[in-house]
């Protein structure tokens, strides 16, 4: 009855801290580059800079209500003794003016017209009286530039608008549309493939479960994580802990145009064979860069590249698998999809509620409820997802530390 | 020639401050429900609470590669004295066990199977040996429930899964998954129909601009911002600057079905003439709740309810509109899509490089720029965009604040 007996798990050979994960595994690879009009352009990677192929905004603009002068014709002026300006004519919102500040005169200009020749700033209206017809009280001097900017202020032509790599946000949508630029050159979302495996494993839809099953909860939430950073999921389905099996819908997914996979993401196992099916499955495709992390939870990640194509091998518990994606793989995801420098993550600052202990050289990731200024860490098997649900948060023990004390102020990395 | 004359802004009759507003500017109009699978649910607004239709994981499972065992048999074993059991069987992932676990006896168990009959807790392999066929040594005693799971541990059956209101993350997916709930009534994505008026601003597709025109940049911008709040942007266009033409747009985005607005809100124009036009057109077609805000920049925000549909008139300045747009506006695009309290936004303390001058009573918005530890404000008028696009956030100067000091630890709002 030997062959009943359970194997103890294999050392990790090539295990490494986070910190050299996150500095040292940087594939090359990038993805391609696509076009997309504006209106589909929210957080989109630039793959070039685009510069303004004009000034902005392209005119000198009034930017009071006011009357177009000559700045050194209202030196002096005051509520007590006011300057009087001939109001030669109007400028129209949106049309050439029609007519030129001569000295001593003045033209009436809404906020955004254009500045008409002659003039060098705008007296706001507030300033001004319009006791009698044809002339305009000036009780306040302005100086020359006042009330207006310039042709080029906004954006002078040939200045970057928006820069490579960095996702696009609202105000750069703006900016792009005020410069006339309809589409821009991005880097495609990263294909990420989701491999589900476990003998216990069945599809979510599954409505009863036999003894023993678990429906695949790991896909649904990767594909969340995928998708906030950018990329699209694919998810692939669930493959039986078997190495042959395994191997071919690896390589399927690594090689297969229709899946085209930037990353792979595979959640192993949770068994210690099924793991080691995996491992030997990832072997015989690529290169293994590291197999075991100094995390908590989250030990058994193996990171390799087949083919140019990364590959996360993810513990088979849900809620270490989640962790190690979101620390390991979510940069990666961005990265490969031209983001040197994933945008900021909520956080707030805390105070722990109680100790929690940790090893020199691992990095542990707590789950906190966050309540007021209170940070209560959740403990739990990792098995348990729901850990995850009632999170509010994470914190970080980092890698010196043997932990953190009740009562120490602490950053906890916010879910949303 | 008094018809040139630039009459003096109106004052605001009725101005409120940001705070009045947020707390008092609430209506009550929400989304309809509909269902979207599993897989289009990230950060969706659930409808209602979602029961756990059974207990999770649904079976006692064991958490660790071993021995399932009756605790009290394992009792005073140790490295020097083991425990001696006998070996039953093994329980296969994902299967029923077929074999029960006898006083003095032991199943072999992988992480994730189910606990066989008779047992109470497992011994992971660490602690056992397989010396003798047939027979298993146990060098560390365990407690009852050690190495397992209970069949509800996860969730209990009729546990709430995922609460009512609250967008959903990644996790709660998972926890979705693993609970067979395919789709989810969720809110619909509030529709938010996006005007812009002003005689000067053209389409953002026009290829030359003629004198005085600008592009409208505020509109692609705004959509921007209604996609993160978890709206659907619905660009109308561009009306010009007149009272009757802006009246028929604001009637057909209010009650034509096709556009169906949750929300409306009109860029206005920047003069203070085309303000007074859309405050007149509102004024017709419903209920102005305040004009005004004391806000800078913002000002002239213009809050309103027409038949049941909130209206946000914003300043006619791309800056000014998109700052009381983040502002004002998302947390209600939030609100109309069933969600109280909008996900975190990202942020981080810094200095200020320089004082920041405020009036006591109104809330500024300052852009600033984030270098290490630095956070450096951006000035310029409020008609360049650029400032926007140069800033990595914002400090907001409270309402009893005269303003803060350099050197002074505030906390940024940053964008993503």
């Amino acid at each position: 009855m030997s062959d009943l007996t359970i194997r103890p798990g294999r050392e990790f050979f090539t295990a490494r801290t986070v910190s050299d994960a996150l500095a040292g595994f940087r594939p090359t690879r990038r993805t391609t580059i696509e076009s997309v009009p504006l209106a589909a352009a929210l957080h989109r990677v630039p793959a070039a800079d685009v510069l303004a192929p004009e000034a902005l905004p392209g005119f000198p603009r009034s930017t009071v209500d006011g009357y177009a002068v000559r700045a050194a014709d209202t030196y002096g002026a005051s509520e007590g003794l006011p300057t009087y300006l001939d109001l030669a004519g109007a400028v129209r919102m949106g049309a050439a003016p029609t007519v030129t500040v001569p000295p001593g005169g003045c033209v009436a200009v809404p906020t955004g017209a254009v500045l008409p020749e002659g003039a060098d700033a705008v007296v706001m209206v507030e300033y001004t009286a319009a006791t009698m017809p044809g002339s305009i009280e000036v009780t306040r001097p302005v100086a020359p530039g006042a009330g207006l900017v310039r042709a080029d202020e906004d954006v002078a032509s040939g200045a970057t608008l928006i820069t490579a790599g960095r996702p696009l946000r609202s105000a750069e949508l703006g900016l792009l549309a005020a410069a006339g630029v309809g589409a821009v050159d991005v880097h495609a979302r990263p294909r990420v493939a989701i491999i589900s495996t476990g003998d216990e494993v069945v599809p979510s839809a599954t409505p009863v479960l036999a003894a023993g099953q678990v429906r695949d909860a790991t896909a649904s939430a990767l594909a969340g994580l995928v998708t906030e950073a950018g990329g699209e999921p694919v998810v692939v389905g669930i493959v039986p802990d078997d190495r042959v099996a395994l191997e071919r819908v690896l390589r399927d997914a690594l090689g297969s145009a229709s899946i085209g996979a930037d990353l792979v993401v595979v959640s192993a196992g949770s068994s210690v064979g099924a793991r080691d099916e995996t491992a030997g499955a990832v072997a015989a495709l690529g290169t293994i860069w590291c197999h075991g992390l100094a995390l908590k939870p989250g030990k058994p990640t193996l990171l390799a590249e087949c083919g140019g194509v990364p590959l996360i091998g993810l513990p088979g518990n849900p809620l270490s698998a989640l962790v190690v994606f979101r620390l390991v793989g979510a940069p990666l995801v961005w990265r490969l999809g031209g983001c040197a420098a994933p945008p900021p993550e909520p956080t707030t600052r805390a105070r722990l509620s109680r100790d929690l202990a940790s090893a020199a050289g691992r990095v542990d990731i707590v789950q906190v409820r966050v309540r007021g200024e209170v940070a209560e860490p959740l403990f739990g098997p990792s098995a348990l997802l729901s850990v995850l649900t009632r999170a509010d948060g994470y914190v970080v023990v980092p890698e010196p530390a043997t932990g953190l004390d009740a009562d120490s102020e602490v950053e906890v990395v916010l879910y949303r």
